[in-house]
């Protein structure tokens, strides 16, 4: 059994495909995310359907795998029970990979006004929120108030936070330019805020200083030393100085999805399951652990919560459950740094393969070509890049919609609670 | 003043691009809808972005025109004013273009059961209801009640109706035949009601029998002279006779928008606006009605709620809003019918044009050509090919998601409410 379509889940699933075993997936979504491009959903380039794809149509030529919809709310390891909303079902072996979702370090209070970009629908929320602002500034004469909508404060420096940051400039300056008559959307402010010294902290320190450079180049303030120490309707605290900012949006914080506390094993400060060499659960050799769910240490560091370390250790956990059922010794996951990659603008882009570091264009155009050549489904291939070709062509953006109510980021009161949010 | 956004007010707001007038365009939505491929996002054909279009982008070149998202709750032609949610407008002219949405003919408790079809969020809803339906029967070991959850039922027999109807059967039978364990989608059950003795009862009678036999060819059944008297968890009653089925979409029933009665003027039992020769409000020569929201006597019969009869009007609206500017007198309208068109699968549809009826390969084929010509934006209409395209030849659809939550076909209790949806 696995539990959770993602991309450590899927590749788990496809890994087992020829072995003679019977594969369940469970899933509460129907659909893989190709969470590397949501930011582009959350800034209008790219459709919903361009960047998720239905699980079961991934499996359909898979004889030995089925896909359930089903949302688990507890595994009990002793039996080898998995409770769902409405039924169970058990396993020989388990693979569990639920991923994690954004933390906001306690301050829950903190999500109305700054929602942050796990799945589709926040996606769809950051989308509304950005577009209601400029229609909003349209009709506001109030100086102040005007320059508040126009405010975009990005909290977390790390590549969605930088991807956001550049993707928010980008509209302003070239997408929406000409489309307003009372107000210049070029004159939007965008605040990007890290709480270390520099942005993207996980790449080299010449990269980030690139990175920051490109923003700047972009209009971005990056704000990088600054801790946000409260959000509310009328913006953002950096200590004392106050951002008056209608839209927050939050790109920080890892917390680990709450099934791992339902295994009753030890778990690192973020939630994550600390697992063995192995990654099985330690005391349960037939329950294993990948993807951003895991901790897993490698030479002194922290195996990142990328899609490469979740596909690596997906296809890790797989192999080790068919050596497990086939009574052999386990062999101990590593996990093969292929380089990292985080794009800030049009043309703009930071990279790093091994020692080999590169920026600006040819950096841009690796990162189209690799999220391309990942992109799960040829048509979500062709349709993502003529979205991408039309945007950089026509400074255009394709999936402009408000759904749902226009964002009224002048009011006080916080925003209704979203029923169509699952349930974590 | 334009107050909304649909065929029939942008129409009214281009015609008027070369007058030394100020227009001024109001709509709650950010979004040109192009409504009659709505039903393609309901069966998840195409996504969202693909058939709506910022209102702001339409008329950026337009220097004369701009574009407001605002609420219009009141409107008092005395003072010539429009009052927002927050705030209010005055116009000399006015154009009212609010559009239609579906009525439940006083059973609006039926709604909760069986959701209509004119917004992207309903699009989205039904959908999700569809999609989720399949995903339910996997699970589902029952066969009277997974005979239930595969079957849907479309209540009312006009275009809509007719190619929800068809392409629900095709979901079936052809995109997702091979994607279940535990059942097949084959055997969905798909039932439309119509009230009257045949469907697209506004076409030539033996358009609306090929259009039946068609429908068979799909699997679905046809049941017209059905009225239906009762919508609830179970399904649907046509009087004694209780159909069983999970999912029930309806495609019945007009009812004019309710800013019509903010008038004050007299409307027909849809409260559709009773007009003047030359669209005008009867004693308010200033204030024009276009699209569904009027109603239109021509021949001896109403001009249809169609899209190219909202454009003709909206047209014809702004022609006789220069005519009024400049002290001349207003032209009566004319309603020119261009022919119409329903498609119902995959290479299926009817159509007529002037006296020429045509159906099947060829009929479809012409359905695909105005569609895609008509559709606003260059990048829409190449994605859109591409889409049907895709799903033509792969028998695939590229836009199956389920956001939100999944719906649970099985419940007994209402859905939540959906705090998404506009007030209308």
């Amino acid at each position: 059994m696995i539990v959770g379509g993602g991309f450590a889940g899927l590749a788990a699933a496809r890994a087992l495909r020829r072995a003679p075993v019977r594969v369940t997936i469970v899933d509460r979504r129907n659909h893989h995310l190709f969470q590397p491009l949501l930011y582009q959903v959350a800034t209008a380039a790219l459709n919903p359907g361009d960047i998720a794809y239905p699980i079961r149509s991934v499996l359909r030529s898979q004889a030995n795998a089925r896909t359930l919809l089903a949302r688990v709310s507890q595994i009990d390891l002793a039996t080898r029970t998995v409770r769902l909303a409405d039924g169970e079902l058990t396993f020989d072996h388990l693979v569990l990979a639920t991923g994690a979702t954004h933390s906001y370090f306690g301050n829950d209070a903190w999500e109305a006004w700054a929602p942050g970009l796990k799945t589709i629908e926040d996606a769809l929320e950051v989308r509304r929120r950005v577009l209601s602002a400029f229609e909003a500034a349209e009709r506001q004469s109030d100086a102040t108030q005007r320059a508040a909508t126009l405010t975009f404060v990005v909290v977390g420096g790390g590549p969605t936070g930088v991807e956001l940051a550049g993707a928010l400039s980008e509209i302003g300056r070239l997408t929406v330019a000409k489309d307003f008559r009372t107000f210049d959307p070029r004159r939007l402010r965008v605040v990007l805020v890290e709480g270390l010294d520099r942005v993207l902290p996980p790449y080299a320190p010449q990269l980030s200083a690139a990175a920051k450079r490109q923003l700047e180049a972009l209009g971005v303030e990056v704000r990088t030393s600054s801790r946000v120490t409260k959000i509310d309707a009328s913006g953002v605290w950096l200590g004392d100085e106050h951002i008056d900012a209608r839209t927050v949006l939050w790109a920080a914080g890892v917390a680990a999805s709450p099934l791992a506390k339902a295994l009753g094993v030890p778990l690192d400060r973020a939630g994550r399951v600390l697992v063995s060499p192995d990654l099985s659960v330690p005391g349960h050799p037939n329950v294993f652990v990948a993807g951003d769910l895991m901790h897993f240490e490698q030479d002194g560091g922290q195996v990142p919560g990328v899609a490469p370390a979740a596909i690596q250790s997906g296809r890790a956990a797989a192999r080790n459950v068919w050596l497990a059922v086939t009574g052999r010794a386990t062999q101990p996951f590593r996990y093969r740094d292929k380089g990292s990659l985080a794009t800030i603008g049009r043309a703009k882009a930071v990279g790093q393969i091994g020692r080999w570091r590169f920026t600006g264009f040819f950096a841009w155009w690796v990162w189209w070509i690799v999220h391309i050549a990942y992109l799960i489904g040829f048509r979500n291939r062709l349709s993502v890049m003529m979205g991408w070709a039309w945007q950089y062509f026509a400074f255009s953006r394709g999936a402009r919609l408000i759904t749902g109510r226009a964002w009224e980021p002048a009011t006080a009161a916080p925003p209704p609670p979203r029923n169509d949010r699952p349930a974590p």
